[in-house]
């Protein structure tokens, strides 16, 4: 069994890697920490964990954490980064689901989140944890960065493209959508259901945090800097990602070798799948699950390629991705705890 | 491995049996059919499934069903009734979620579903399969009529107070609240989001057809006829059923052993969680779980006690519940395909 | 015109109020107080008022209110209350939609608002401003006490059964439901679309402060105390509440009565519609408008009387009662400014 | 007084009509027609009319429509091309909110709509009626044929660009999102509350039939024939329509003047709200009024120009434009009956 540790296990994140850890039959959750609600039981917090689970949040400490096999960090940025070096040095296994450790450019990550960054080494040791991409690296690191929600949709979608060299990578646009609880599980106005419920609207139009990470992922599957836009915006909805992804193809005469490009790009990838060529995917037909769904789109004769990739946020995009890295770093089989279909209704 | 079939496959509770059986250690589906999709694969219809199942849907062929362990239907009411007989005849054993065979009294079956019952015989010898109360009658039985939803929450909050006989069962009120799921996949205007989005409404004031299945069940509880007034609404929302029920106590002072009355009463189950007195239990608790979550509470000095009782209509409330009755039948864990927690947020 | 002052702007009702008054003719807002968002204009927060107010929010100043002929108080409880005597003594009139001023017995206030009451005085020359029940004492007050949005739905449709006394007001039941909004515009986690959104739940089921408010105004109607049991729920929308009311009939041949009873009651209410026998009012034929809608249900040859009245809790709920609270005080046109039509869908 | 007529008033923009034109001064409802409910009156299939309209719905009859001042077609394309002739012979004037006589090229209808154009000289005559576009025109023409929703949302946004020849009119993208009412008032399964609830999606993605109205809106603007991607997607709500906009601009020293000639473009335009640079309209705050809010924004030194437009789909893209229309026509004043603020929250 492997003796896991979570640190900040109050959001929706923590929640979510409680939930597929209790059917993941090699992991053992040893301790879950939080500073606002040391003592409470977790199943207090989270009703659906009762009868799951018996433990309770406790204070963080490295010693304790240090003991883990590995550890979940689902805490706010600039935390896991402090934390880290002590756990490093104690050979501790870490997949951090903040944004500490996602960005090679510690500048431009100074820049985004407001705070210089205080553990550049482990910066550059870090693998940045997306499977399709870097499985291998992650099989032997000891610290994986897991990556943001929307940057696992947009880049997923792109992948193929990029990577062929069949698109202009100076146009890209990434035009995302995300339910509520990507904005994660505290008291802000704008977040309160009545802000939210019964509105659409794009936010961090100008300028998100996903969007330098997004910007480093396609920029190295392509091979150049790459020129991309990305819009986010706030679904009245709790869970799923939806990322309509425009880019322009060199060649329009490719559009006929696209659909076989993406299913040989992700064949072997147990939680990618492409759908029929013009077919809708639907958040909710990703609910719950690790997988991420995608499909093609032409308009007569354009020479824009249109991708719609979906994913939940709290899976494929954090938890699920998280235990699913874990997986890959344990040599287990990689979807372990991972199987069960989403939840349609 | 048990060789299912499944009756009726396209709508909610079609694909939610499928949800859970992919995740039943000891289940193998052999065949789900539909009249009017015949053919087209399960996965094309339900993308959540894609990857579970090549399983397409087939014609209802009663030899094809008969050699099956166990045929679930999941089909509109006078459906199960017509071929009962063949299937009951060559051995196979049932789980009807229709309700067809949930009523012992076919006049007030005819009067509410609006058609002669036609199969009489597997009418008396059906079991009404809540496991809470019939259990061992369960495990022989070879037609299992899988109750109601709202059925489901209602009886399930009441049991303890009825068959104590603490409270007056001529004055029992549940005012119930269901998703929109629970209307089932048809195209019905009313059923339309654009009607029943940011919107909430009473429906079947007047009389509801889980009326006299509520009023069978709780009169069996009491050992006398009780009288109860059961209001179903509509949320906007897709899952989840709470009832809120009201009964008085007939001496006040027995308040004090409720709580103890209703954690013994359900010590034993492995699906009902009776919480902390006071609790507000929420459906996204029960979400795609097989759980029944309730609580007490008390206003000032009333005598009346209040019961807040929650369920996932697809699940407990039906398809969930036909797969813990079916582990029943077979003599497994009652558990199995059961045991991921709910789905929260 | 009518010179309006508002107290605590940013809330919903507060916006709300601003919307109303935007289409009244009679009307001019001079002033808009919030003490966290002084100098910010109120189209700046609330952007659909762009292009209909200049207005910008000051900090509250009594003497700029009591140069208002009428002034609004949409605070947090405790606040109207200390500033109610230097208003009233400037002869200032004043509708308050907080709690300050509903309760007659001031150690019931202080025990379900956890504070003393510091304006005695006022509270008892307060008028609790239902209109369709003390219309001819709002005409003439100086401070009317705003309804809460519960209490109003609530006691709209006991009223006829209880004045005629055909009902056991000891046997009062009333399951209420609203929508977000209800719960005001703070950054309280448990009111997070990712909290809220796709869940239903009873809370408050011990004990809600609006219990002694709405049993206050049944047992003014009754002529003796009554005996209610009130739950409140949550409702995964943000505007709307339908209150489901039962109640004993004394006599089960009134119930021939009934309907004419209600329609004779309200005949001359221009917000109080009762809806044909059976039918089942939705939250949106009241969006956005002053009306309560009811109606009647009987479940067989029950004597339970089942009534389900729905408002918008923002409007006749809220902000709109308070104008035509102040239409009254005025005696302008009751149903000025609240004449549109509800948005549905 | 005008005496309006109203085909096919069952939809959602037949109740939105209603609804509007409740409050509009100069306008009596003469007659509204509905084959399917003909004999029942409005305000039992729409109780929020209870109270303001004592009209039912009637059989369609030319001669009676003839004899109205306007008539507004609220029907599926292919009714009122066919009605159109007798009607235009009687010199009646007509707002056809179907998609009837918006393309000037009638292969082009035939191809999209599935059927041939019946009445090609009403084609030609009819003027598509974008008041911010046309407005002339509108005042003296016999047949407008109302714009698409999505299509106002999109060709508002890119207005300013495409006729300043700012951007290259080749690379348009239109990233647009709307609530289910969209959709109309049929009872399809896909618009179930079911299906819709609580997930996102794409939809018509490879060719949706407002993609030629876009187009020949944009290539007018623009002066030639421009490349326009467009790709709907459903929201999990009922009303409102968000276009994300993305154009390249030609010289990147012109952003400094987009926000200037935006305004300036709308400045007399009292249903366009030119926020400020970097805002994120939200759809509720245009719910329920003919407002078009929109905003621009830029990441980082990029040249791609973002707008986000948002309306009310029943409103600014339907109904309320319908009434503006109507107001021009008749030379009243262009905001009445359309002067109330949005419904917020």
């Amino acid at each position: 069994m492997i003796k896991v540790g979570i640190v900040g296990g109050t959001g929706y994140t923590g929640v979510e890697l409680l939930r597929i850890l209790t059917v993941h039959p090699d992991v053992t959750v040893s301790c879950i920490t939080s500073r606002s609600e040391a003592g409470m039981p977790v199943a207090d917090m989270y009703p659906n964990l009762r009868g799951h689970y018996d433990l309770a949040f406790s204070e963080p400490d490295v010693k304790t954490l240090a003991a883990c096999d590995l550890v979940f960090f689902a805490t706010p940025h600039g935390v896991a980064m402090r934390m880290m070096p002590e756990l490093m040095a104690a050979g501790t296994r870490v997949v951090d689901l903040s944004a500490d450790f996602r960005l090679r450019d510690l500048d431009v990550w100074a820049e985004w989140y407001g705070m210089p960054h205080e553990s550049p080494e482990w910066a550059e040791k870090a693998v940045y944890g997306l499977p399709e991409v870097v499985r291998d690296k992650i099989r032997t690191a000891q610290l994986v960065a897991n990556p943001g929600c929307y940057p696992t949709a947009v880049q997923l979608g792109f992948l193929p493209l990029l990577e062929s060299g069949l698109v202009d990578p100076s146009r890209l646009i990434a035009d995302a959508k995300s339910g509520a609880s990507g904005a994660g599980r505290q008291g802000k106005i704008g977040m309160l259901h009545g802000e939210v419920g019964e509105s659409f609207k794009a936010y961090g139009a100008s300028g998100h945090r996903h969007l330098p990470e997004i910007r480093q992922g396609l920029s190295q599957a392509a091979g150049v800097d790459v020129g991309v836009t990305f819009v986010p915006h706030l679904i009245p909805m709790v869970r799923g990602i939806e990322a309509t992804l425009y880019a322009e193809l060199r060649n329009p005469a490719d559009f006929d070798r696209l659909q076989a490009l993406f299913e040989n790009r992700f064949r072997d990838e147990p939680f990618v799948d492409v759908m029929p060529f013009g077919s809708h995917p639907e958040t909710r037909s990703v609910r719950g699950a690790n997988n991420c769904r995608m499909a093609l789109h032409r308009q007569e004769q354009s020479n824009i390629v249109i991708v719609s990739s979906v994913i939940d946020n709290l899976v494929k995009g954090a938890a699920g991705q998280a235990v699913q890295n874990m997986n890959i770093m344990f040599d287990l089989k990689e979807t372990l705890g991972l199987e069960a279909p989403a939840l349609l209704p």
